[in-house]
């Protein structure tokens, strides 16, 4: 939801380029296990990668239908859209998903810690360099410890889409505050 | 959405007593601008004030429907929680309800500050005390200046809701994190 929020506002900074999201999954709605609902705007299967400049993840409860994430058209979609240079941006145990894609390799990442669950065990198994950083960025692949990152990984993800100067705006307008600006500089970082 | 998220999370810590946020409002579903929709719990003609601790009041766009909130029943509602002892939690220009209320007489607040008009002109016509701070606690009215200060306004509320403890546990599993925390010291804050 914050993706789509802070996304939304590049529609009502004029002067700024639009950055649509489409809501894409397997059902025609999502909800949220606290009372949010999210209508899809688009069916997985009808999804064609080269449309994308990214795809950001969400995280959920696995208990509460997230479990149905790790799935093979999921995976595909991840690896089209990276290999074409674009950006995945996860939320909390969203990495997984793109562990279990084969795309973490090598790369540093984070995820979700208080998880009854180890959740930095699927990715140690997919071959990740662990990192302890509240947002950790490497080869296009955005990843963060919980729901307090959202805002972060969303201004990341512009950084990527529309450039570092008009998401610096976009954080202006959200006021996303020093805090935040603070926070981004200590991101564990590493483009290649 | 994020009071109803952080708020959430109390559902999933076993031992903290839940809180339980109703979503109410003059339509059966309120439809962010972003493309997200909330369902109403409970139309507003039936909320009975005495049988809730708080009000959480999210901000909006006036040329989308935000303008409604300005409603007569809206301000009986805030003077009537306030007045039993609740907190009264805003987002946003959620604060200017609360000033057409009547309840910013001689108190500190903030609001957006980023707008086309300026929104501290209601608080100040209202006797509010400007307050330049991200956020803004006084006499359980809790106000900020934008969507980057949504996570700190919700553990805020739940620490007159459940205490500070067990806001801070919810603070940990949501990882707001050390930047959240450093904030709240310097919030702004005045509590008779």
């Amino acid at each position: 939801m914050t993706i789509l929020d802070v996304c939304g506002w590049t529609e009502y900074r004029d002067h700024l380029p639009d950055v649509r999201v489409v809501v894409t999954g397997l059902h025609p709605e999502i909800r949220g296990r606290y009372g949010t609902i999210i209508r899809r705007g688009i069916a997985l299967d009808r999804v064609n990668p080269a449309d994308y400049h990214a795809v950001a993840i969400p995280g959920g409860f696995p208990d509460y239908g997230y479990g149905e994430i790790s799935d093979p058209r999921v995976h595909k979609l991840l690896r089209a859209v990276h290999t074409q240079g674009g950006t995945l941006a996860t939320l909390c145990i969203g990495n997984i998903v793109v562990a279990e894609a084969g795309l973490l390799r090598g790369k540093r990442a984070t995820t979700y810690p208080h998880s009854e669950g180890d959740n930095f065990a699927p990715l140690r198994a997919a071959g990740a360099i662990l990192d302890d950083a509240p947002v950790v960025v490497d080869d296009r692949i955005i990843s963060c410890r919980g729901p307090g990152q959202a805002i972060e990984v969303a201004l990341l993800l512009l950084d990527d889409i529309i450039g570092p100067e008009a998401s610096a705006e976009i954080g202006k307008y959200i006021v996303a505050g020093k805090a935040v600006n603070d926070r981004r500089e200590p991101t564990s970082r590493n483009r290649e």
